[in-house]
Formats: structure tokens, sequence, C-alpha cells
């Protein structure tokens, strides 16, 4: 069985670096589709491209309108080929118009990891959670919420309850958002839907009242290592909010204990809603 | 008098988006030339492209091949304009071969702080250093250090003495490096020499006893205020080394003590001296 999750990645070659795929309206968040998501599109048709350089080392996306769902193209332009990375530019459009514009440096982590093994080391601690079961389910969702946000659909989120009262309407002010999270079917994560895992929990004005949606400026990620299979842990930070923008850290760590994807992004606040 | 500074940032417009620059040997780092330099000199080309839109918000960079003192063109396509930000693809490029590949989003903070101040908070404490003159100064440099540094005749740095135990041949392992800094000429802070900033320590490698050149693969820096006028406060911390790659996070603060600049890039581990 293809698991939902890869059957969304589908991309077709469409001939000169262009792919043909579909932005599912299953993993919407209200009117729009999760960020991360669309990365993870964006870079598996990468890899058909590049399949010499299957890791997404370092993406950067900068959005510049909303997707929709249903066809699109995934336009793929090597900027520079071997050595140890490549690079190239990668576009979803929908109808003639670029959605997201991102560059991609991509590498061979196995290669990496052969050569770099001496000066490896970790100066942060392994991500701590509470036990899965003590954490709020994203299956518990109110039946509105589950309407408003259908990528809830896709994959099981167990939210610390710490940084969760915000789901009671009592958000802790911590800047802080961090949970479990695995797809759904059993479909273990690869460095592929880390690009999702990065986006995927609320954003962390939830915690500090101010629920909405927060539409990305530019978001960049670092995958580090392949993630053993099992379940990620995720957390998202931010240290400020100035102007109507804020920034989001993100982590994500493996069921090895390893950090295996960063990310930050740069954020509008959601608005006030009309009272 | 105009200071060396912007005299290194001039960029005659040559039509369609180009801009004539010089990559000047002063910022050089032994064979290289110091990446967050390179980004100031590309925003300054595009600011006058873009000159409704002023403030880098996010600037994002791929490394594709290594820059040399001498001419360059600064290359400008303008993705999208209208609204509150504006996109543009910014290049440079050295005999035809393109050095950096960026994508700018730029904006002005002005109008960003007009509408955003109600939910504007802080959750860091501001940067602590060490009074300026307890700090290990740059113009106390060995002279051999200063030969093959020569961007260090560029500015006045002071290295918090806890962090820069490497100086004396024992590094303390923190994989932290923070220090005052400001231009010469007293050449004031700008959204544009913020992007210097971000890179203008020495690498956290040299405090876990890796010393030499970290070849930058992507930096990505987001402006969050015009700052002050004074000294700004950077601090650089890394999390992880793994596979010969580690990330580099910075953090600069300005004189009135809010957080004006945030980065992070990913870059090569430097490889062991031949013994």
């Amino acid at each position: 069985m293809i698991a939902e999750y890869d059957r969304h990645l589908a991309a077709t070659p469409a001939g000169e670096g262009r792919y043909d795929v579909e932005v599912p309206a299953g993993w919407a968040v209200g009117g729009g589709i999760n960020g991360g998501f669309l990365l993870s599109l964006m870079v598996n048709a990468l890899r058909d491209a590049l399949p010499a350089m299957p890791d997404p080392l370092a993406t950067s996306a900068h959005f510049l309108s909303a997707s929709v769902p249903g066809p699109a193209q995934v336009v793929v332009g090597v900027r520079r080929e071997g050595g140890s990375v490549a690079t190239a530019d990668v576009e979803l459009v929908q109808g003639g118009v670029t959605r997201i514009a991102a560059t991609v440096t991509c590498g061979d982590l196995d290669r990496f990891a052969a050569r770099g093994s001496a000066s490896d080391r970790s100066l942060a601690e392994p991500l701590a959670l509470p036990p899965i079961e003590e954490c709020f389910a994203s299956a518990d969702a109110p039946d509105e919420v589950k309407a408003f946000v259908a990528m809830l659909g896709r994959f099981d989120l167990r939210l610390d309850p710490a940084h969760a009262g915000w789901g009671g309407g009592t958000p802790g002010g911590t800047g802080v958002v961090q949970s479990w999270w695995r797809l759904d079917d059993g479909r273990e994560p690869d460095v592929v839907s880390l690009l999702t895992a990065v986006d995927v929990l609320p954003p962390v004005t939830f915690d500090l009242g101010l629920p909405g949606w927060a539409p990305t400026i530019e978001l960049t990620a670092y995958v580090r290592a392949r993630p053993a299979p099992g379940w990620l842990r995720i957390r998202h930070a931010t240290k400020q909010l100035a102007g109507g923008l804020f920034e989001e850290d993100c982590e994500v760590w493996d069921s090895a204990d390893r950090l295996v994807a960063q990310s930050r992004q740069l954020a509008l606040v959601p608005r006030p809603m009309p009272s």
C-alpha cells in the first residue's frame, strides 16, 4: 500500500525540469495550504531531477502568493552541480503565477557522515516531552477545528499540555509550542517529510493569545540527518514579535535522540478578530 | 567624509537591474571574502532598485563559488512588487560566474512598526556582555592574524573573554562566540551593515578547538528593526556538528537593547590542519 502522504507527493515529469503535481485540499489550513507540506512536494520533485543528491541540506523559500488546491507545476533549475553539493532554484507555480520561490542546496548525507564523524558533537539536549499518552491528541480536537484545519486528518499530533493552554482559552504566554508527531498509515519519517514537520505545529502565536493564520514570508530549513523510524518530537519557539512580524524557530528530534532538522521562519502575526 | 565602509559598498547602476561593484580586498579572510559583507554589498544595490522597500526583512543566500577581490556585478531581478513587501532575486557575479544566489524579501520597517505595535513583545533577554574595556580587542590581535584576516582593519571587535580561550590556545568548548562590534570611521549601524554583523565574528568552531575557515553553504538573515547608533552586541552559537556540517545561529542587539537581526547559517566544519 502506498501511504496517503506519498500519494499526495506524487510528481509526474513533464520535461525540461518541470513536474506536474496536485496541491491536495487535504493539506489545507482554513483557506490556505500548509507551507511545509508544499516544500516537501517541491523537494520530492527535485530529488527526481538530482538523484545523486537526495538530501535537502538547506532549503530557503520565499512565499509569494497563496497556493490553492488543484493542479500545479514544480519547476527545477539546476544552478550548480559537481563536488559534494548541488544547488537548484525550485518554484511552485499555479496558472502561471509563482506561489513559492525556493533555492535548495542538496547533497548526500551518507557521504558527509563518512567524512565528518571525527568532529561530530552535540551541544543541545534532546527535546524532552511528556509521555505521548499524557499529551493532547489532534484526534480529540473539536469537530469545527478539524473541519477548518483539514490537514489534521493527515497525521497524529500530540501536543505538550504545558504549552497548549490556549486550547482551553488560557494561553500560557511562553512563546513555545511542542509536540510528538507522526504521519498516518505508518508512513515513517524521511528527509522529505522533515520539511513538512518543521511547519506542522500551530504557530507559537497561539500560546501568546494571538490565534489565527500566521502567513509565512520566508522559511529556511536545514536537514541535519536522515531520521530514524518512529515518532518525531518538534519544538517551535519565538523570541520577538515586532512590527506585526515574528520569527519562529523549529527543532525536530528523531526517536534516536538526534537533531534531524532545524528551521526558522519569518511570519505575520495574526490580525485580531474583528469584535 | 564618506566612511570607508560606504565607499566599499558603492554600486554603479549599469542598466536592466545590473550594478557594477568592486569586491574589496579589505574584506578578505585568508583567501576568501567575508560572506556577510558581500550580502551587504548586494542588498545595498537592491535598495537602489527598490527604493520604496528599503529594509531587507528576509535575505536567504546560497554560496555557489568563492568570491575574489576585484570587479563584480550585482544582478537584481524583481519577482513581486506591491502590497507591504517585495521580493527579488539578487546575485553576485564575477566573470560570468555566480558567486552568491540570494533571494530578498524587503519592506519598510516604519510601516510595519506603525501597524504592529499592539502585538509587540520580546521573549528574550538582551545579550549581556562584559564591559567593552574588559573584552579582547581585535586591535590587539597578533600581526600575523591581522595580515591573514584583512577585514580586522575595517572595524573594532571586542570579544567576550569567557568564549575566547581559543585565542590563548585553550578553547572553552562552549560552542559560543560573542562580542561588541562597530565599524570604523564612526560609521553607525543600519539595516545594510546588520548583514555584515551577522557573519563578522570568528566561527563558533574556534571555541570547539577547530580553528580555520568555515565555508558557508547557506545563510538566512532577518532584519527585525533599524538599529540605534552605537555599539552592536553579537552572539554566535551552535547546537550540532554532524557529518562535517554545523549550523551557526546569530543574534544582533543594538544599543537600545532591541534584537535587531537574527541569522542562521549552515557551514562546513574546518578541516584539521595537516600535521
